[in-house]
């Protein structure tokens, strides 16, 4: 065509792999025909939609054809109420992955470098390379972060920091005294992102909340989203949290109207609805119980996970076993292009959902 | 805070002054505790939703848990039956603005060069500063753009160059043999980005339809929005259209999810609303006649516009004559931040708000 164009792409956007989601049920529908399809494997929230959300969602919806508030004025006065975050401390994303892109772009040059963490989420490895940043990557500790080794990977090229707690795919997490020595010995010019994304579903009372974590470490952006336990995956909400300058930094990378409408609306209204999240921790409590159980009575060694999930070594290679399950119509998430070839990571659904699962995980290992 | 964080970010976005949107009807309530509000301020689409795509974006809240379809499939298809595009050659995005900026971020290292005009979309001298790259500003012509001037800019570090057709906010436009001269002079090596917001609403004959140009020139990238004659402004969708190659780098770029779920219905369904889009061009129509007379009564100079929206000038500032419409409930755009400091921006609404908006135009300027 008379021009390479790859080529005339940044350097690291021409060495860019993008992130491969879970199967839609959908896309099984056109591929095999099936009908009957359960999907364990994006996380999402099993209950399906929060009343109140839906029904302001619906209601924002007379508004389509306006612009959304830029300023995001209400769900930040919401958030302020929930959380006691302060509305210029607050950066609106279209689900945390937008947030998490805002931070990269605002501190990443080409050569800086970020540490996070073998098995850490991959849209960091991907944000990375699209700044032409440089990972390094420390080797995890029990499926985990290793801190000392994060610690020691830091140097004065240093910018960022990723730290996803609970982690996703793995589910492992680090306490409030991990966390809080780690911030300790961090330099201040040296931010950490610390990934929040499932924090909702954690039982550990020692488990730390990064939202109060804030005022002591200015260096500090906690991320959130409104796509787990409050169940908006398909609305794309979610927010950062850090210091006035940093979140100064954030909105300048910002697309003004990055947060739709009905988004904004159905977040705001969703945390109001307590009984919506009690149920939903609720679910996920004994989903967890019950998947943890069935897959060790099936011989299977599961991660102890905080999540919404729980990933689940096979002892074998993982791909043949996720092909059969999405024949047999069950959707999980392999997590080979997190270099776990063996692992399985299974979202935590219905009692139903979870029970059909562990019938058909059986059926196939047993084949 | 032991830490300057501004100094840690990018060049580009130490320098970055975030976009500034027409303001919300809301938030005037909310200051000068007004009611009765019109705001021609944003180009949005004054009938009010499509009754088509507003079912189906209500019909898809009931999958608001759900993440949405990363790939779009079923949009693509839409596009590609409704203009001929092959889904390989699609890129979705959250509004136009999104797409603008992934290619921005495919293709812009620190210093390298971007060359648009005088009065252009405010998002270009923006994406263009976060990218740190250097922006080459031609002069306007006759306000629009001065297509000799912008070649003889183009350098071996140009990577960019940005033409709206028509262009915001002046709603000056160029014809099919003014575009394809330039894009015939241009190295095939720089990409031109033709944004197309507001090409629905031409009814010049010469105007050309980007899309038709893009098997001539590789090197092409049109974009397209479902927020202005399409009538999503709130759900936030729009979409490049270039060559596989190009398509794949900025897929690369583009978050998995950029675009929710009721936004990629909604906007699948718009496009068999011909009902919808005959009804919005009559009104634009007809509301550019009104408008366009009623300011030329009033003496005052408008520029020609092949958009939904004229841009005037007052022969005076035009800060305190906003200011003035504000406080009398109508909402138009000033444009001092495209240097246009005596010039206001109006978005052609319904007939009734048109006249109120010359109404108290008249009143404001004769006081």
């Amino acid at each position: 065509m008379g021009c390479d164009f790859i080529a005339r792409a940044t350097p690291g956007v021409q060495g860019l792999q993008p992130y491969v989601p879970g199967k839609p049920a959908q896309e099984l529908e056109r591929e095999l025909g099936l009908t009957d399809i359960i999907k364990l494997a994006s996380n999402e929230n099993p209950l399906g939609p929060s009343p109140v959300a839906l029904a302001a969602a619906q209601q924002a919806l007379a508004e389509l054809h306006l612009y959304p508030d830029a300023s995001g004025y209400r769900l930040k006065q919401a958030l302020q109420q929930h959380y006691g975050l302060s509305p210029d401390c607050i950066t609106l994303g279209n689900g945390s992955n937008d947030v998490l892109e805002l931070i990269a772009r605002a501190f990443l040059r080409p050569g800086d470098e970020v540490v996070y963490s073998q098995y850490a989420f991959l849209v960091y490895p991907i944000i990375t390379q699209a700044s032409s940043a440089t990972a390094v990557v420390t080797e995890a500790r029990d499926w985990g972060h290793d801190l000392d080794a994060m610690l020691a990977a830091v140097t004065e090229r240093t910018r960022l920091v990723f730290i996803a707690n609970p982690n996703n795919p793995t589910g492992t997490w680090l306490s409030r005294a991990q966390l809080c020595a780690f911030m300790d010995a961090l330099p201040v010019s040296v931010v950490l992102v610390l990934d929040e994304a499932y924090t909702e579903y954690s039982e550990d009372p020692d488990f730390p909340d990064g939202l109060e974590l804030l005022a002591r470490y200015p260096n500090l952006v906690v991320t959130r989203t409104f796509s787990k336990a409050w169940g908006l995956a398909g609305l794309r909400v979610g927010f950062a949290a850090a210091n006035r300058e940093i979140t100064d930094l954030l909105n300048r990378v910002r697309q003004p109207f990055n947060v739709s409408g009905p988004a904004l609306a159905a977040a705001e209204a969703v945390l109001q609805d307590r009984a919506y999240l009690a149920r939903t921790l609720e679910t996920n409590r004994a989903g967890m119980r019950q998947l943890i159980d069935g897959l060790k009575r099936l011989g299977l060694a599961v991660i102890p996970s905080a999540g919404n999930f729980v990933c689940v070594g096979l002892g074998r290679p993982a791909g043949p076993v996720y092909q059969q399950l999405l024949e047999r119509g069950v959707i999980v998430r392999p997590v080979a292009n997190y270099q776990m070839p063996d692992h399985l990571r299974i979202s935590i659904g219905l009692l139903a959902q979870n029970l059909r699962c562990l019938q058909v995980l059986e059926e196939v290992l047993s084949a």
